[in-house]
Order: C-alpha cells, then structure tokens, then sequence
C-alpha cells in the first residue's frame, strides 16, 4: 500500500478547477528541485512573442496531466476495475513527470543538444536523482516501471495509451490549457464527455464508446486549429529561427580551446558529449535570459544581434517561401554585407490532426460502435475520414530580418 | 494629431478579449525594449508559489491597463467630450507605462533598493530613453506629462483618477487578471457596468452614477478578497521573507572592498547610491533566478540555503504570531544554531478593502445620486459605510524553517 | 438497498457540468407527470421581464439541488460518514422535490391562495400521487421522511441543514442558476471551497471550517446583490404588481354564484377552500398564459386592461414611495377616473444578507475555528459582522401605470 | 433622420454582453405586442426535452440577431461605409424581425399549417399590424424594405447576406445562445475575429480575409455539431414525432361540421384556408401547453395518449430504421392494437455542414484571398473542400412507444 498524504493537497487550477494529491509519493515528487525546475521552463517556447498571455510552465501543465490521469484511474469504471493498485500509482506518476527533461525552448535545445526530451525525463527518473529515490522508497522498482511507460516499454499497453496515445491525458490537458492562456477559444472541446465514454476493449485496448464519437471529432479540430494558430504560428517560428541562429553561431565561434570564454550556462552545450543531469538542470528559460542579456554584449556581431532580437523581441519578419521570395531576400542581404546562413531562415512545417492506423504505431484511437465492433477512428467519423483522406495543409515560410524588408 | 498604425493592430488577451492599439507613438513603445522587458517580471512576486498558474506578467496587465483607459476615453462620453486628443493620448500612455520601473519580486526590490517602482517608472520615461525618445518624437514634452500623470502632478486631475485612484484602469485590470490567472473566481466584478456609469462632475472629478453602486460595491469585495486570498496569502509572504533574507545577508557580506566577488546582476544592489538605468535594466526575473542558482552553490552557509530554498521553493512555513509562538521558535532556532535574524521572519498586513474621503487624499470614490448630488463612497452605500466602519481584519505571522515545525 | 438505474443517467447542466443520476427512485421520481410539470414553473416569476434570458425553470433548478445534495452525501467526507444509505436517499429526494409544490409566478399565488408552496410540497409527496408512490415503493415509509425533511421535523436536524438553511444547496443552485441564466456576475461565489471545508459537529451541525470563511462571505455578499439587482429589481416587482391587482378583481367580480363564467383553470382560485391537486395540477404558466390572452378581452375594462399589461408586458413605471409621490399619483388617478385600489400599486422590501442566530431558528451559518472552537459566522467574520450590524437597505416603491408619468 | 431613445437602452445579455439600443423605431418594435409574443415561443422547441435548461425564446434571440447586426453595421469598417444610414437601420430592423412570424414548436407547425413562418413574418410587417405602423411611421416605406430583406428581394444584396446567408447575423447568434442555454461547448466560435475579417467585395459581395478562415472553419465545424448533438437530437425529433401525431388525429377528427367542439386556439388549424394574423397570434407554447393539458383528457384515445404523453415528456422510444425493426415494430403495435398510423413515426435528417457554390443560391462564403482573388470557402479551406466532398452523414429513424421496446 502507498502511504497516503497526511490530508488531501489541494492546488488551485484555472483549467481543472483543483488539481488533487493524495499519495505520499506523488506529493514528494512535486517538491522535489527537479519537478520545482519545471517553473522555470514555459510549455510554449515562442508563442509567448504572439500570445502575450501564454507564459504558463510545464509546471501548470504536468500537474494537469497528472490530474487528467488521476481522474482516468479512479472515475472511470473500466480502468478503475483494470488497472492494479501499483500500476494506477505508476501511470498517475508517469503523467506527472513525463515532460521532467524538457529543456529551455524545446524544439531548439532538442536540436542544439541532439538529446530528445525524453531521453532526459527517463534518465531523471532512473539515474538516482531525488526523483528516483523517492519513487524507489515509495516502492522498490517504481521508478523503472515509470519511465517503462513513458518509453513505451510498459509490460501493460494500456499505461502508455493513458500518457501518450492520439488521445491522451498529454494532449487532452495542454489543448486546454494552451487554449485557456493564450485566451483562443479553439482548443477547447469537451473533456468531461470523453472520459465518460472512455472504455476498455479486450483488456488491452482504450476505446471510445460511438456515443462520444462527435467529442472526439471535436477534439481533433481543436488541436488542428491549435496547431495552425498557436503552435505553428509564424512569429513563434521565427523565435525559434532566431535562436537556431544564434546558437548555431556560438557552436561555430567556441570548441574545446576557447570554451572558457562562453558563458557557463551554454559551455556544455558546445562538448560534444551528452550533458550531465547536473549540467542539465542548470539549463532553464532564467538561465538562458540571463544569457542572452550578456551575449547582447558579446563582440561578436552575429551573436550580439541575435541575443538581442530575443531579448527585446526583434524577431525576423516572414514571407511565403518561393523561388522568387527567396531570390529578393538574398539580393538584399548581399547589399548588407549579411550571411544567408544566420540572416534567412527557412521552416517547413505540415500537420495531419489524426494520424490513422498503419499498422505499426500504437497510439491510434479505436471507437466501439453501438452493435459492438471496434473501428479505428477514421473508419467511425465521416469527419475524420474527409480530413485524413483530403489535401494536406503545408506552410514553408522563410524569416528573414525585418529592416531588408523594407529595402528597394 | 498623432500618427496611427498602418493598420489596427489586435493582440488576443483571455481577459479584455483583444487589447486593441491604433497609435503608432503605442505602438512604437510597446515594441520598445523597456517595455519588452515587463516580459521577464511577474505581475505577483511570489503568489505564484501558492496559485501555480500565475505567472502572468507586468507586459500583460500593462497592456491591459492601457486598454482599459483607451476604452474609457473612447466610450465614456463624459470622458471623450471633456478630454483633449492630447490629454487622451497621455493618459493612454500613462496606462501603459506606469509600471514601467517594476523590478523583479516588487517589494522586495523596494525595500532592498530603497527606491520606489514609480520613480524608476518617471525616470525611465524622461531620462532619455528609448521611451522617452518614442514620446518626445510624436509631440514634443509629451514625455514630462506623462510622468506628470504618474507622479500625480498632471495639470488635469482627471487623467490620474483613470490611471491611479481607488477605482482605476490599473486595479480594475489587475483584480480580473489575477483572478483569471490565480482561477480564483473572487476578482471577477463588472467593469462593463463601471464604465457605463462614469460620469464626469464640475469637469474634475470621475464619478460613478448611483446606478453603478452595486457594481463597485461588488468590485469593492474583490478586492477585498483578492487581498486575503491572494496577494496576502501566507505563502506569497514565505516566498518574501526568504528573499528578504537572502538580500540581507548579501548585504552584511559583501561591501566596497569586495564587490567583485557577488555575482554581477547584484552588485549595483549594494552599492548604497540609486541604481543607473543601465544596471535596473538588468535586473529581472530571468537574472535573479539565475543568480539564486549560482548562489545556491555560496560558500556561506545562510547564503546558498536561502537562494537554494529560493530556487527550489523549500519556503518557510507560518503561524500566528504570539508571544509563545515566538518563543518556541526562538528556542529552536538556539538548538539547531540557527541566527534568529535570518531564521525567523515577522510579517503583520492589514487591508481596508476601501478608504474614505478625509480631506487629504484624491483617490476616494464619488457616486452621483439619482437627486444630483455628490456623495463619498462610503455615504451611498450601506455594505461600504458597514465595511469602513466595522473591525478591521489584521494578520501577524511568524515564518521559520519547515524542519523546526517538528523539533521536540 | 435502494436499485440502481441499468446504467448512470447523466443530465447535461450548464451550471454543474452534468446532473448524475443513479439511483431508480431518484430517475422515476423525475419521470414523474408531477415533476415534468415544473418544466412549466420557471424559477424566477417577473425577472424575465428585465433580464430576457431568465426562462429557466423550477424543473431545472429542483435537479441542480438535487445535484448538490448528492455532492455532498457523496464527496463530503464528514457526510458521507454521518448519514445512513436511507438518509442520504431521503435528502436526496427532499433536494429534488423540495420545490415540488410551487405554483406560476410564486409569490403571487401564494397571496392568492393564502397557502405556501411548502404545504402543496407535502401534499403532493405524502397524498398519495405518483409520486408517493414511487417514494413508498422504493422503501415503505420514504414519502414521509421525504416530507419531514421539507418540513423541518425530520429526526436527524442534518438532513434539514443540508437542503434548507442559511448555506444549504437549495440558494447555493439558485445563486448561480440565477446569475447564469440573467447573465450576471454578482451570483457566482466558489462552491467548490465551500463543500470542501464543510464538516459535521458534534454529529448534529453543519459547520465550515475557518479556512472557508472567505468562500462564505463570498456567497453572503452574493446573495446580497442578487436581491438588488435580479429578486428586488422593481420591474420584477412591477409585474408582480399588475397581476396581484388583476387577481383581486378577478375575486372581486366572482364569486359562487358565477364562477362557471370565469376561465376554467382560474374558478379554484376563488372558492375560498383549499384547492385539490388535481386543480393545482392544472395551474401552471401554460394555463396562465392562455388565461391572460383571453381575460385581455374580457369584458370589465380592469380585468382586460391588467391581462394585457402582462401578456404584453406594459407594465406600470415606479417611483420612490414619499407623501409627496402618493400624492402626485392619486390626484393624476382621479383625474383620469383610474382606481387607486388597482392602479396605485405599494410595495416595500429590505433585504438582510445574513440573518444571525437569535436562539430560535435553525438555518444559522456556524464555523469550526483553527482553534477547534464554533463560532456563529457573524462572530467569525468582520464583513459579516459589518454587514449584520450596520444600516439596512430597504426600498419603497409605488407603481401606477407608464400614462400617468407623463401628465401634468 | 431617424430619432434616438432619449438614452442609451442597453438589456444585459449572457451572450453579448449586452443589447444596445438607441434608436426609438427599434425600441418601439421591442416593446410591441407582436414582438413580445415572442417571449413565448421557444427557440428550440423539442431539445429543452433532451437539454432540460434550453428554455430559451425566440425574443431573446431577435434581440441577439440585431445585436450582431448593430455591431456590423457600427464596427465592421467596410460595411459602414457602403450602407446609408436608411440600410442600416433596414438592417437592423430586418435582423431584429426576422423571426416574427414563428409559431410555436416551429416545424411541426409549419408542417400543419403549410405555411413557412418566413411567409407570417412578412404579413405582420406588412399586413397593417402595430409593427407596420411603426416601421411605417419612422419613415414611409420603411415595412415593405425590411420585408424585401426577409424575402431576399432587398435592391442591396448585402442587406440579405448580413441577416441571411450561411454566414450571417441568425446563425451566428443562434451558434452561441443555444450553446450556452444547452451547456454544449460545440457551438462555440470565435465571432470576434469573423467579424473583424470581415469585407466587401465590389461593392456587394460580404467576404472574410483569408486571416479569417480559421474562425470559419471553427463555425462550420460548430454547426455540424450542434446540428447533430442538439437540434437533430433523436429525443427532439420524437417530440416532434408525437407532435406530429397529434395533430393529424385532430385534423381527421374534427372538421368544418364538428370544429366548435375543438379546444379554441386549435380552430383555425382545420380550416383548410390561411390563418388571420390575430388567430396566429393567439398560437404560441402556452396556448398550445394549455391545450395539451385540455386534449390530455379527450375522449379519443389516440389525442389522449398523444396529449399526455407531451406534456408528461413519455416520448417514444428510437431506433436505426432498417427493414427488420420496422417489421419488428409492426408486430408488436398490431398485438397491441394499435395503429401504425400514430404509433410508429419515421424521420430522416442529413446535414451537410456547409453547401459550395452552384451557380444559383447566393449565401456561399466567399473569402478573400491574400493575394487580392476571391475563392468560394471550400476552395479556400482543405477542411470545408474534406467535409464537402467526403461521405454524408445521414440518420434515418423509427419512433415508437417506449411499452413496446419491452414487448417479446
């Protein structure tokens, strides 16, 4: 049995109404200095430049997948009956952390570091951190069965489809949270109606009941509308253009002989090694703003400049990608003496809203159909079906500063 | 006249639905990188320990001040007919600027730089900045009655009434937005209603139509329980006394002859002269929360513990404040060899959820009765006259190390 | 054991997100032709004649407290411990058919009848209905103890504290159905807060803990504005005004001799005898509306003019009560030879947020101190203490018809 | 110069906020008998059956319709400027009347009576009724112009595509209201930025920036939903089912020789010939709930049954119509005697969420591309041409009494 909280913890949530903790170890691992470091990371790197509001963490955000989970584990009857006493436990602290190793500005850092976040959150779980004692104290072997689901190596498939699937307490939580501040209404769609229609096929397999299909649907255009609106917004790309830039630079400009002279935040990032946790923890958005004041100083003019677009938000304007868009753009940057490689930047992005069956991927969402049959969703919802067998929406834009725009 | 954008510039705000800006010399200040700085300062230094979403910023709730003014000199007709286009564009201005010269975690700022937010705020806006160029440049001395607005010596009492009195553009934005923020549902009351019975009486002095009384009546409770709820609550004040702490033992530390070794955003904090802006700009969330990490590693023992409970949120906890409170802890405190100066924080607020007329100050509220007349706040209506009149609430707290709570 | 439904019956309700249903009692009491028949009843008789979205019903209402109360004997743990399966059963039901007995437009047809809504309640569950009989059948005995619960005389005090006190889920549904449904804000308080700090003392007393004190004030002053700006709203009164005075003609020019020439659904009411159900049945909106359409040309000029006015909702203006105001109306009355007994409509309210304990009734609002002391609320609040002791609004309006306003 | 109310009216409304008025021909319709008869037709009548708080009237959305056409016509920069100030106010009234001539339970009335309601909205404009004389009388000609929008034979076709197209002022209101008195979150949509969006194309074309297409696609999305989760709700259509029964058993037993002993508002329904406008006027839910309750005692069995069975709420039963459950169903209602006439209902919906362009009808949307071309929405939008070209969703069922669900 796991040792419960003295009194149940209650944490105000604008999203959830109260975020619930009742568990000893899930209230520990939300004090631990690793979960507490979440604070100092925001979920959306970047749409904060569109949406002035958006500066909600990972913080906010996995205390609300924890809570989704929660509710899945203990409101809905068949994975109520399903699921053991430990593996509930597992999968509510598998929620709670499954973002542990997201870094400063994500997508960026993932590439400057070449690491996936998840590599990250599974080496914070298991390499003997406060996070793996307390979960191992909690119960000898928690802290692998943990990161077990988060890799999607769990012995129990289901785990993994209540963390991360199409249809997940992931998903489900920052569609509505990135919805609720950012103040756009298009993420939000009706939670409460999928849970309650939520079922278990075959001990194997969540499923949908055909009831909650139209939820479902609207489920699947909030995130395809949160997709093209926030996510995917160009001046959130041009963020991460602009810092792609600077950091591509600082690899260019330090190595092993000079490495010294970079600020100590951004040393590690230069070594060609992976990181260590210590090196890792240090890496948050206060660090890093801090880092881009003092590299506004910096001699080099590239880095000063690119430091300083982020600081102050003098992000790159942007153009649809073309021949002829692209052609203008190098002409100008040739009269001002700028390099194409840092100056014009180039992002293609597409999104599918539902990504059906193929036979390999497991994160597909099954419907059961009144008469009993399971379909994969696409074969449930004419909806789904047109979008997924309709023309595909692409965006290829290139950024590129906003002074040669005026140019002629 | 003024300059106006090329087109009407909208930015989504969850709390105003769009904050929306026409004139360029707004504009222009807003993509300033003063006010981009607001990005990186908490609008509630330390409540976001307690409500984990809030951690909205003062770029947002400037905005939105702004907002809120640019509404009531747009559709308050009293207001439209009795101001100048000038004095509606200082005013707006003034919204927008007035909290400017925040440092990070507010109070503790103050205290620690003996300087208030308000005179940062003026000299930013007059000291030749950036600021102050974008003002100057749309009309000459604009940016002298700007400040004069927030200094309260504006020729035309009215424009500190919308900027700054007890029924404001600035409080009716912060109550709705850290509401929205906190999820809190005690900030909520009805600006709509506020701004339709605003009236204007001998062209000096706002009013409010008896028929708003409800309103304010309600806006009036909000803020009473804001205050209670949020900005007073004993967390919020754990988080102040710990930095307290730390800044005062960096004090004690470090003097003239070895400022070198503090880490260098803090610095100009011990230098006993007023800051440069140069050094205050410096000065924000992002620097602060990456000099608690640096200090976290201090060699002073009472250093690296504050910055490391700082950064790691291990606040103190409370109690009442007694005579016997006081001694236990103190008795503890000589047990574990802890310094009582840094080990056992007193903190005593009160709030009047309303202040009225005596005379001196200008911020009272007026309601104009249906029969014409004139009257204080607290003479129209019964719940504020009570209010006013009743037992005041007071809150005397004691905060000390969470380890101590269990010595015995 | 009380039979379960085959499955839980989920109502969509804006208020609480879903009515839960699942006990077969509770679904056949709802299904009953004497609960639909509150789908004809709304909540508020008069204010849709100000705030035009107000057409919410009892129906509706009567399962939003239905809702609450089974929150409560589900999820608040004091609860959930003090009351046997059969109690919570039975205030469940007392919840869901509290409101039973109201007739159209309340307070009216209380006047007219000379007997309270609470008597009819009674009536209906114990003499011998559908309902009755469903109650009886489901546990020999449960339409009394459904009914004595309504009445106060229930064995177990807590039962009538939970469905009818000063803080109990009868005004806790309608403060927020009502400002949901008018669109006002002063209704919403935080019940979420105030059902977790409840708890039971000494097994016989509903108590808050201290820490939910503020919630409390909260939905004291909620209470408070909803009286004055949607309950006590004089248009609401206006109407209530013109059909009192349509009624006391009615029973002016009927009586035994000719009651067969007055429309059918209004001949009990003026046969000065209690009516039978089955002709209380009958007296809804519906009939109402169709009786007012008909009377509007009836053949006395009274009769036809009031019918009118509330079927085309040309109700009478109003003016502050004062000698001088009678006065003015009265002399302008006789100059159009309209009778003052119809056309010169009084009426006084006052309005006491929180009614303290005075030693006799039962409803008051107690609060369980950190200390483990019990305070009445007014001793445990200062704004309730403010508001319990100081002045009283009250309102004294005359109405007469718009006509007369513009004479002279 | 059409004349103002003396003041601002403004009706507080949970959709919009508020409804302004401040022209008195507007106010003046507001306050007619015709238009407050619209206080007792529902808007939805059947899904209150299924959604127990959609209680909602036609009245309240008329006032929301001219709200959302006010607003375009003082807000949207474009259509300021192309409509005189007599097309405005004709806009407004149009939007404000539209739905004039609506009976109530709309459609089955149409069905009985063989008249569109677009047909009765038109008389009483026209007809010589209070409205035509007000309309009339602020400005000559005024009815016969409102009337020419309702009929799409308005000289300015922008006057029709802003009341009645597949984007227009009805819809847009009637999206949001039923959402918020359903409690469903489908209907909701970002009309902020639809309206912010929108344009004119030469002169009179209404077209949306193409900035915009994400909100349309969002409305188009939300009207499927609510289209299938609300107004084709199978328990609205088996309302409309027993309705529909009702009214053919009446019309076969009564006719010219027998009509007096009809219950009176029903009269004029068996005439064979067009109603008058006062006997329509006299139609309305309370009317009609009264003569329920009247029929609901009728010696025919079949009125009877079907009486009560309305105003009770003891609905039939569905199921997928295939040819084994009609079979199925027919035997069952001849072992009961009962006739198949009455006893078994069939209905078939489709909805197609947005109808493209074929050349003929002309309330398409059309958008206006970035590059200045103008598209039809669904060649602008991938998931309107998905939705337009994929597979139809259909729903075709039976309706039969609940007993025979039981029967074997």
């Amino acid at each position: 049995m796991f040792a419960k909280t003295d009194e149940l913890k209650v944490l105000r949530d604008p999203v959830h109404g109260y975020i619930r903790v009742e568990l000893q170890v899930i209230w520990d691992c939300i004090n631990s200095a690793w979960f507490q470091r979440l604070r100092r990371i925001r979920q959306l790197g970047g749409a904060n430049m569109v949406y002035h509001c958006a500066e909600h963490t990972r913080f906010s955000h996995s205390l609300g997948v924890y809570e989704v989970v929660r509710r899945m584990v203990s409101e809905v009857p068949d994975i109520v009956a399903a699921l053991s006493e430990r593996d509930k436990v597992v999968v509510m602290a598998a929620g709670l952390l499954h973002d542990l190793g997201h870094g400063p500005y994500s997508h960026t850092f993932e590439l400057v570091t070449n690491t996936s976040h998840e590599e990250y959150t599974c080496r914070i779980i298991e390499e003997d951190t406060e996070i793996t004692r307390i979960l191992n104290s909690a119960a000898p072997g928690l802290a692998k069965e943990v990161a077990d689901v988060i890799r999607h190596t769990s012995a129990n498939p289901l785990l993994s489809q209540i963390v991360s699937s199409q249809l997940d307490a992931d998903r489900m939580d920052y569609l509505l949270r990135d919805a609720y501040f950012t103040g756009t209404k298009y993420g939000e769609f009706d939670m409460e109606r999928i849970l309650r229609t939520l079922r278990i096929e075959d001990g194997r397999q969540l499923v949908v009941k055909q009831s909650g299909v139209y939820a479902v649907e609207n489920y699947i255009m909030s995130r395809y509308h949160m997709y093209w609106q926030v996510y995917y917004h160009p001046t959130a790309r041009s963020f991460e253009c602009v810092m792609n830039a600077l950091f591509r630079r600082i690899k260019e400009l330090y190595g092993p002989a000079n490495e010294e002279e970079l600020i100590d935040v951004f040393r590690p990032l230069i070594k060609n090694r992976p990181l260590s946790l210590a090196e890792y923890f240090r890496l948050d958005e206060s660090s890093c703003g801090y880092a881009f004041d003092v590299l506004a100083g910096h001699p080099d003019r590239i880095v000063s400049d690119m430091a300083g677009r982020i600081r102050d938000r003098r992000l790159f304007v942007y153009a649809d990608s073309t021949p002829e868009s692209i052609e203008a753009v190098r002409e100008k940057l040739a009269a001002c003496d700028l390099s194409e490689e840092y100056y014009l930047g180039h992002d293609s992005v597409r999104q599918n809203p539902y990504v059906p069956y193929t036979g390999q991927q497991d994160g597909s969402i099954w419907v059961r159909m009144k008469d009993g049959s399971v379909r994969e969703l696409s074969n449930a919802s004419n909806i789904v079906y047109s979008l997924t067998h309709g023309p595909t929406n692409d965006d290829n834009k290139i950024f590129f500063p906003r002074e040669l725009a005026g140019l002629d």
